[in-house]
C-alpha cells in the first residue's frame, strides 16, 4: 500500500468520508509496518486505535468552502491520532493500568520499558508525520510542541494530586483542561489552520475543541462510575482504584465531609463509593457542567461563518463528546 | 535573562567559546524557569547537565567560513542537550537506576511517574526550541524526528536483550549506533546542515558524527569495568548488574565458553567479571574496536575541506570521545 504521504505532491481533495478511511490505514500503515524489532509492540497497539475522535475534529475543521479536505489534514490528523496513542501508552505506564479499550495493555503484556519506549517511538513517528506536510504553516510547528508540552503538564498535575481528596473543582478542572481538552484543542487548531488564516477565526475553534475536550473527559469521568466494563471498555480498574480523583467524588467529597474523612482512613470499596456519588448527586453535577460547556461550544459555533455541512458536522462532534449519538 | 530565541530575528554571530557559554545558558534557562508545576523537578535535573558533548558538536559543524557561529546553532545545540537529557530520564527508568552523573536519578527520587512525564516535558521543550529556529531547512524538520526514533529503536533492542549472554559483536554495534551514535550523528548533521547544502558533504560530517558516538560508547564501556564510582560519576550499579550486556563481556563470554555457562546459572559478582574481562583482554578488545573508528573518524576528517580551526575543533571533539583530552 503506498502511503498518503508518498503521494504528497499531487494535490487531491477528499470528501469526509473518503478522507476518514484513509486516516484508518494511515495509522493502521504505520502500526503495522513499523521496523521488525518493534512491529509487535505496535501490531498490538493496533487492536485498541479508538473511535478517532481527535482526527475526525481535524478532518473536518480542515474542510474547505467546498467542503473538501486537503491529503495534508489527512496527514496531520494521522499524526494526531499516533501522538494521541503515544500519551495512552505513557498514560497507561504511570496508571499501572491493564487494560485499555478492552484489550490487554502494553506496558501489562511487555512491561513498563518496553512501554516507556513504545511510547517515545510513537511520539517521533507522529513528528516524522507532521514534518512530512508540506504546505504546513509555521506558526503550527511552533504550536504544536506547545500543546504536547500542555498534555504532559496535566498529566503531571494529575500525577501530583494522585490520591488528593482534597482536590478542589477549580483544580481539577485545570488538569483535565491539559490531559484531555489540550489534544481536542490541537486537533481544532490543526484543522482549521490548513483552510484559514484569519487569527481570530482559528482561535475561536481552537476554544470550541476545548470545550469539546471538556465535555469529553467530564462525561468519560461519569460512565466511569455508571457502565459495566463489558460496555464502557474502560480498565478494570476503576479511576478511583488508580487514585485518580475526578468531579463526582470531588463534589461528593464536598456535599459529604464525613465521607471524605472516612476515605481517608481506609480504602473504599467500589458499592460504597457508588452509593454516596448516587446520594451527593456526583454525576448530576458533573453532567450538568458538561452541559455547561456544551452550550458554550454550540454558542460558539453558531459565531463561525462557514458551511452548513461543516457546522453539522462539527455539531456532531460536540454531540459525540457528549454521548449523543 | 532574555532567551537567545526572542532575539532570533537579529542575524548575531559567535565565537565558539561564546556561543557555547550561551548554551549553557539556554539549558539552564529552560531548565530552570519552567511552569511553576514541573519546576522542581526540571532544576533538580539541572544540576546532572553533562559535558554538552552533544551541543558542542553541533556548535563546531555550524562554524561557518569565518569560524562563526549563528544563533540558529545556539538554539538547535540547546535543543539537542534537552532532546538527550529527555532520553536519559526516560533511559533512567527504563534501567531503574538510582544515580546519574554523581546526583540522584529523576525516577528514585520522584517516581517513575514523574520521570516519564518530565521525559516527555522536556522532549516538547526540545521540539519547540527546534520549531523557534527560523532559518531551518526543511530536510532537519524531516530528520530529526527520524533521528529519535532511531535512539528508541536502539533503546528498545537493549532492552529486548537484556540479560542475553549470546548476544554477538555485531548485535551489539547494532544497538550502540541506535542508542548513543544516533544523537551524535543528529547533532552533526544539524550543524553542518546550517552552513553546508551540498548533501555529500552534510553526510561525511554526519558519518564522523557517528563514529564520534560508536567511540563515545564504547570508551564508555571499557570506563565501566575500570573505574570506580566517584571517579566516572556512573551509576552505582555497574552495566551488568542492570543486565545490560556490553562488549568486554560478550568478548569475555566469547572467549570463555564455560564463563558464559556459568553466567547464565547464576548471578556473577563484580569482582568474578572483572577478573574474568581481564583474563580474556575484553578490555583491550574494546578499546582496539574504538581505535577503529577513532581512525575512520579522522580519516574522513582528512577529507573533509574546511578551516583548520574547524578541524582541529572536530578532532578535539573525537579525542574527546576517545577520552584523549
Amino acid at each position: 500500500m503506498t502511503s498518503i504521504a508518498q503521494k504528497n505532491h499531487v494535490k487531491i481533495e477528499f470528501k469526509y468520508e473518503e478522507a476518514f478511511k484513509h486516516i484508518k490505514n494511515e495509522v493502521n500503515r504505520a502500526l503495522s509496518t513499523s521496523p521488525t524489532i518493534i512491529r509487535e509492540y505496535t501490531r498490538h497497539l493496533g487492536k485498541t486505535t479508538g473511535k478517532f475522535m481527535r482526527a475526525s475534529s481535524l478532518l473536518v475543521c480542515a474542510q474547505n468552502d467546498e467542503d473538501l479536505i486537503a491529503q495534508n489534514a489527512i496527514i496531520l490528523a494521522s499524526a494526531i491520532e499516533v501522538l494521541h496513542l503515544a500519551t495512552l501508552i505513557h498514560d497507561d505506564v504511570i496508571d499501572n493500568a491493564d487494560i485499555r479499550r478492552g484489550v490487554v495493555t502494553l506496558q501489562k503484556k511487555y512491561g513498563n520499558r518496553t512501554a516507556v519506549i513504545c511510547g517515545d517511538y510513537l511520539l517521533s513517528v507522529a513528528l516524522k508525520m507532521v514534518a512530512s506536510v508540506s504546505e504546513r504553516e509555521e506558526y503550527l510547528d511552533r504550536k504544536l510542541p506547545d500543546f504536547i508540552g500542555r498534555v504532559c503538564l496535566g498529566e503531571l498535575n494529575q500525577q501530583i494530586n494522585s490520591g488528593n481528596y482534597d482536590l478542589s473543582v477549580f483544580q481539577y478542572l485545570k488538569i483535565i483542561a491539559g490531559k484531555t481538552a489540550c489534544m481536542f484543542e490541537a486537533a481544532f487548531y490543526a484543522g482549521i489552520s490548513l483552510v484559514e488564516k484569519d487569527e481570530v477565526v482559528i482561535k475561536k475553534y481552537a476554544r470550541i475543541g476545548r470545550y469539546v475536550g471538556m465535555i469529553f473527559q467530564l462525561t468519560d469521568d461519569c460512565m466511569d462510575f455508571e457502565t459495566s466494563e463489558s460496555v464502557a471498555k474502560k480498565p478494570v480498574q476503576s479511576d478511583y482504584e488508580k487514585n485518580v480523583v475526578t468531579l463526582p467524588l470531588i463534589h461528593t467529597f464536598k456535599t459529604f465531609e464525613n465521607f471524605k474523612v472516612k476515605a481517608k482512613v481506609h480504602r473504599l470499596s467500589r458499592t460504597e463509593i457508588n452509593i454516596m456519588v448516587k446520594k451527593a448527586g456526583g454525576l448530576l453535577y458533573t453532567r450538568n457542567l458538561a452541559k455547561k460547556y456544551y452550550k458554550k461550544a454550540l454558542d460558539l459555533l453558531q459565531k463561525v461563518e462557514t458551511s452548513e455541512d461543516k457546522k453539522e458536522k462539527i455539531k456532531s462532534i460536540i454531540d459525540k463528546a457528549y454521548r449523543i449519538f
